[in-house]
This record gives C-alpha cells, sequence and structure tokens, in this order.
C-alpha cells in the first residue's frame, strides 16, 4: 500500500460556498463527538476514505463483526447558505511525520473543492473534572475573531498555554501558506474522559456559526452517562487528595517554569 | 537488505483450491500455536523466508547453538479438499509502517497463488485466567459467517471492543481491497500467558473447517504444564486484590469512556 | 510539505565578518534565553523561517490567540565588528535523523552566509540546585580555546562527561566536515527548570567576545521569579532526602560504571 | 548529511587472511572492552569513520575539551597468522532500520577486504552479580564449533533463550545470505554492569583463538574497582529480597512461558 490511499466515492463533485470542518479524536474527543453528531443530525454523505500507513494498524468491528480499516473519512452535507465538508476519522496519525503528510493532504482535497474557511474542532484540557460551558477559540487569522465572538467563542491570550497538537492545530499553521482562513474551537473538558456535555457546548457555537438548528437529544444522552462516572472520579480524587505528595508544595502556576 | 527481502525455496508452484491461514505471534501466542503444530502435523513444507528490517534486529538460537535470523515463513500441506498455504513467524512487524507493508507482501504473495479464502488466527484477551473454550470471529465480508457459525465460531457486536490490532486485523482489511474474503479467527485467553489450551479449541475450528483430525497430543501437554502455572498465578491475583487501590471504585464498564 | 520548508524573508543578504549564533530550547532554556535575549536588544531581524516534519505536529498560540506553527528562526543583527546570524525555535527535532538532517541546513545556510566561527549555546546539568556562574566549553578545533578562556569561559577534562546531545553538539561536529570552527558554551544549571540565572551568566561571556553591552534587565527579573520557586523546590528535597532509599548506598561516582 | 557517511583514511589496502573482529557496545560492555584493549594492545591503526543518522544525534567530549561526533570506527592490526579488522564504536544504531542498514555495510566493506571470517563479540546477561569464567558461542556455520570449542567456547541449546540482540546477532544473519562464516562470543555477565572481569574471560578466548600473547594489565585494574562496586550492589539486593513482592512466588522457569 502507498503511504497513503485515498478512495473517491463521488467525483465531479460542485460545492456551494463550502466551509471545512475538521472533527478528529483528541483530548475528551470533543471535536469527533460534534462531526459525527452533525453528519448524522444533517443526513451527510460520505464522499471520500483515506487510509495510511500513517494510522495505527488495526482493524474495528461493528454490531455485524464486520471489520473496517482505520481510516479518515469526508463527508458533505448543505445547509441553507452553505455546503460543509466534515472530516472525521477513527484515529489520528501515530506518527509526526504522518500528521503533516494528512494534513497536507485534508488541505489538498480543501483548496481542490474551494474551500474559503476552516475550522478544526477540539477539546482543552482543564485537569478539572467540574464542567464549563465555555469554547475557546484560536485562529490563523484576526479578521476571523468577530465572527467567532459573536457566535460566542471566548478568546483568551496565550491560551491554550501548551499550544494546540495534532491535526486540529497543524491544519492552521498548514492552512495559513495556501491563504486559508482557520480556526480552531475547542470546549473545555477535564482531559480525562469522553466529554458529550462539552461537545454539545461547541455544537451550540456551530450551530450559530451556520445559524442551523441541530437536535442534541443523543448527546443529551450521553452527557447523563458521564455525569455518573464523574461522580465516581470525584470521590477517587477526593481520597488521593488525602495522600498528596511533598510535590505538592509546588504551585500550578509554577508548572510552567519547568524546563 | 532491502526493506523486504523474500527468499522462494521453490518456484513453479502449483496450488489446489487454495486457503491462506495466518498464525503469527500474538495475544496468548494462540494463532503462532495452532499454525506452528499444523504445520508439523501435516508435514507441511517451507516454500518461502521473508527478512525485514521492519522485524527486531535480532537472530535467535536453536538446540545446536546455531542461529537464524527473526523472520517470516511461509508453508505449504495438503488436504483431500484443498491446498494450505500457511504464514508462521517469529515476530511481526516492530513498526506501524511495516505492517502495512508486509501484510499487502503477504497478500501478494496470496493472490499469485490464486488464494480465495484467508484466516487469520490469533487470540481475544479477556484478563480472566479462567479458560474459555470460546472462539471469537471476525469477517470482512458478512458471506463467511455462516460456515464459520456452523464450525463453532461465535460471533459478538463490536467484539473485540478495540478493534484487531496487528497482522490478524490488518490484513482482513486490506484483503477486502483485492476482493479477497477473510475472517479472523481468536481463541478467547487470558492475555497475560502463553495460552496452548485456547490453542486447542481454535484447533477444533480448524479441523471442522477443513474437515481433517488433527492429533492434539503435543498441544495437551503444554496445556497441562501451564495449567500449574496459572495455579499459582491466580494465588498472587488474590494476595493483589486485598492491598486494591481506590482506582478500582470505577467499574470496569466505565473504563471505555476514558478518553 | 516537503520534509524540510525553508522561507526566506530577504535576499541578496551580504554578511560582514559574520559569526553564528544557535541557541534552541535544551537544559534550562539557557541557550534560547540568551538568543532570544540577544535578539531584542541587539534589534535583530528575522530573515528565515525553516519548518518541518521533523518538529512536533503542533502550533503555538499567541497573546492575540493567533497561533504560529512550531519552527526555526533565523536573525541577524549587527556589532561594531561584525553580523551575527543567530537561531532560535520553539523546540528541536523530535527525530535523531531530523536532528542530522536539521543541523546540515543550517550549516548549509551558514556556509552560503560565508560564516567562519560558530558558538552553541546550551545548559550544563548539574543536578545541583544551588547556582553557579561557570560557563563550559568544548571545542571542534583547540585554537579556539584561548580566545574563550580570556572571555571567562572554563574547560574541563571529559567534560560534559554524557557528551552534548542534541543541535548544540552536533552543530560542532558537523561543521568539522566543513572546516568551519565551532564552539559549545554551557552555562551550568540545575537541569530541572528554565535558568534565566546561569543564562545571564552565559550572556557575561557573549557580551565579552563580540566585545559589546547588553542590559540584562528582563533576565534579572525573571531570575528573580525563580529564585522563589528554587527555595521551594530545596525544601522538597530535603523532605525527599529524609525517604532515601537503599540504592542511594551507591556512591555518584560509580554510575558512570553502570552499563 | 546523507543516511551513512564513510570516510576512508587509508586506501589500496591489501589484508592477508583476515579475520573481523565486532566490539560493539553492548551488554556489560564486554564486546567493546576487548576490541578496545586489543586495539591498545595490538597497535592497530585506524582505516575508517562511519558515521549516521542512525546513530544517536550527539558528540562526545575528550580530554582537551574537543568533540568527536558518535561514529563507528575500523581498525586494523597484524598477527604472525593473520591481519585482523577490528569494529568498535561509541554507540550501536538506535533504530531497528539502522541495525540493517549498518550490518550490512560492515559486511559490504568486510567483502571488499576479503574476510572469510567474523566473531562478534558481547555479554551474556545472566542476572547473577556473581562472576562466572565462561564464554558462550553461537554460530551461523555448525562448522566452527569444534575451532571453538577448543578455544575454549562453551555452547549450550538454545542460549541465549531471548536470541542475540543487535549488532553482534544481526551480523551472524546477514553475513550467512553472504556466505561467511561468523560466530558470536558472549562473556557472561550480570547485565548491571560494564564487566571488565567478563571482558578479560573473553580476551584469553581471543588469544588462543588467534595464538597471541596479550597483556590484561589495564582490563585487570578496571575488574578490581568493579569489584568493590559489586560488593555494594550485593549489599542492597539483599535489602531489596527482604522486601520480595508476592510476584516472587512465580518460579523463573516459568517465565519463558509468559506471553
Amino acid at each position: 500500500m502507498q503511504e497513503i490511499k485515498v478512495i473517491r466515492l463521488k467525483d465531479e463533485l460542485q460545492l456551494r460556498e463550502p466551509v471545512f470542518l475538521v472533527g478528529l479524536p483528541g483530548v475528551g474527543h470533543v471535536g469527533k463527538l460534534v462531526a459525527e453528531h452533525l453528519i448524522e443530525e444533517l443526513d451527510a454523505e460520505k464522499i471520500i476514505e483515506i487510509y495510511s500507513h500513517h494510522f495505527p494498524p488495526q482493524v474495528l468491528v461493528d454490531e455485524n463483526s464486520e471489520i473496517h480499516m482505520v481510516n479518515n473519512e469526508m463527508y458533505i452535507c448543505s445547509t441553507d447558505e452553505c455546503d460543509i465538508l466534515i472530516l472525521v476519522g477513527d484515529h489520528q496519525s501515530s506518527t509526526a511525520e504522518g500528521h503533516y503528510q494528512l494534513c497536507d493532504l485534508y488541505l489538498d482535497i480543501a483548496e481542490e473543492f474551494g474551500i474559503k474557511k476552516i475550522y478544526t474542532l477540539g477539546g482543552f484540557p482543564t485537569g478539572q473534572l467540574t464542567h464549563s460551558d465555555e469554547v475557546l477559540g484560536a485562529v490563523n487569522n484576526p479578521e476571523l475573531k468577530e465572527e467567532l465572538v459573536n457566535a460566542g467563542v471566548v478568546f483568551r491570550e496565550n491560551e491554550p498555554g501548551g499550544g494546540i497538537v495534532g491535526a486540529s492545530g497543524l491544519i492552521l499553521g498548514l492552512s495559513r501558506f495556501r491563504k486559508m482562513d482557520a480556526a480552531c474551537l475547542m470546549g473545555l473538558t477535564s482531559g480525562y474522559l469522553v466529554d458529550p456535555k462539552s461537545a454539545q457546548s461547541l455544537l451550540k457555537v456551530i450551530s450559530r456559526l451556520f445559524s442551523i438548528e441541530i437536535d442534541e437529544g443523543p448527546l443529551e444522552e450521553r452527557a447523563k452517562e458521564m455525569e455518573k462516572i464523574v461522580a465516581r472520579l470525584k470521590e477517587v480524587e477526593q481520597q488521593q487528595q488525602q495522600m498528596a505528595m511533598p510535590e505538592a508544595n509546588i504551585k500550578d502556576e509554577d508548572l510552567r517554569y519547568i524546563g
């Protein structure tokens, strides 16, 4: 198999004012949850499958015990205003080189479809189990900020402090070389768990950006399941705090200095 | 040495209705044990050696202190109904890229021999030391299921939940691109130990699929040895349970949510 | 994206007696702190950006929530005597291969500018939290030593004992193939923390080497911040020493023998 | 820099009945110690330097604070009977691929010099701190065994059980493809420490094989130093045995079954 294999299920596609949404697995799977939810609710159609030896050498098994190889997939759907190209996947690249190769491929395809604007969806790890409704933003072009603020996105100086790792960040960087506008939208999440609740917050922002109505039902249910687990984890956390280590004397804000 | 080196010990081979069996090392070495047992019991003949820098840079030492380089090997043997091409090896690829390259090579050779059907053999880790006779299946084509169920294979929704990692899974995925039918047959096993007992269960299924009689003697003996070790490990397990951590408060079924 | 992408912001550059200063992240970020400080104090101008898939697949976020891709950058500035080419960056290569590829690229550019002398700046980990004002040196040509000793650099037999890892060392090795003189200047530092104080010591040496005056103000402030943290860490250290392990019976000087 | 860079310090070399000795770093640095000792005692001359991005991106610092890049080197020396080509180095490849590439390069050079026989030198980890004078052998051609047994080498069924990892093993495997005879000679050693005492045992075997006299003085001294450290480690070992874990219930001979 060549390094990357692209299978097109449809050709001769003409997209209308297309916007590119990227929702790959990552912190709290927030971006993936939102993208998959949109695909379902907007009856998106699969148009491209991407396979690569930069993905883990693995297959997944479905409810009929049929396998499919780990891949990334692109879907299209329409709103009144525009078409949306959505990228989802089982995994991100498991190599640094692969991240660069694949993100460049995604952008090649995006360019081919005449994409002008990109939103990458992800999670921002707070380390706190208590939920916040906030959606944090970062952009590769300051002109994007106003529209995003109006949709409820928050911008904070130098946040995320550790930068944005993986496709959600790299696509912003690489699209800049192609003069494409791109923003990363991150739902705040603990960083420990899959977080449908943070996905709901992010979904609200998306709905405003595309002025569409999305039924949150399925996410709602998963969110309820999680709350039970979070409750249990909080107990554990407390137990652990009681056996705190001397290191705890170092305040969090110091850690950023540690080389 | 080129990335992959294939040494053919025999050419001009004509195979009769050939089926491809893959038994590489993996969980509990179940697939490897079965494949090696078949090679011995069916007097299979070695026809191909495969060397690659995707295998660990290592040699193994035999009973005469002679070395052989880590490799994968292909054997052929015959039943009344068909010929069987068997892949065994010391190791699987130690790189993700290598998994893709090597599995594609295996399938090139399989195509060359006119293989129509593939069974990859492996183990399915239960985390439990108590033995189960079950053999779990996954397929790349639903039409394969009936025959397998008749041979005693069990199919369970979305199992294995973590997918199938390595050659046993990847070969199912990649063979689909070549319109070859492939199934993965997994003996249930603890995941902690080499498991000849699980290999016996899998061997029974194979015997039915090929309607052949196989003497289980040698596997039987190794299985007995293992039972003693398992008994000891169970003691250890109990001792450890007595010093359980607070994390234990989180139920297993929660873990699948952990991002 | 090709393996390495070089963006030149200025062409047709003529440099006067140019010297190459390398200040990439490393032990205590000493080299990086000094290089960034020089860029600011000497109003250096950015001339080159280097992107590579050998850098982590990541973007960083600035005070305006704008991103920039992890990269390395080259700046030029002038003193009365010469021009200085300065290399700084967010990260070093995250692969061994990348270290070799990138260091060779840096030297290609250095050669193109007619560089005759190179100083790589780094930190030398002492494992001790108590500050030392010392700057340790290593060279790829003994003739460099006299000038450096006069500027306050110390040379110690076989130090650093573990060699010099990463670009600061590799550039010395690779530049030798090109008959370029290069020295590595290392500020002593604990190895646990970003160390602006060690950067000040190294900056003093640089000032003498280029006979320039540099305002240490900004470094001074950060140094003060750190002292507080160091104080706290020392407490922790003491607490930990009270729960010392039996291994502690092995004297430090023995460890170098451990295979 | 290309993947591998070979610098020849001498050309037009004619070797007499040359034998190839490989002494790279490894278990207990036994092979490296012997090879370096031979180079010194036999006044061997350096003829080749090998640099590669498969070595760690690092330089080492000598007693004059001069650096040299991590590399492998080849030396030649003469005995009454034959010439000896000796390979030594600071490191082995840090990638699996590199092991294959470099070992093939070593063999290309060996073939060019008309090498017929190869001895790779290494250590065999016993996990025991008590010294054994034994030297274990493995071969890629059974005809080599008689001569080696006469020189005091011991052969044991399937030992080393884990195979031989790295260049010492791989060279045996790859040289077989070139019809070159090769043996690996392993001094028994704890596996925890640099072991000059084991190197002495191995040196005795080499002396017999080449019927040469070698002064063991320098090794003798280092061996004495080590004995003190070993004594201390034994104390530690005892202390630790007193806090043994339940796992200790599993007998060593069981571990080979663990998957």
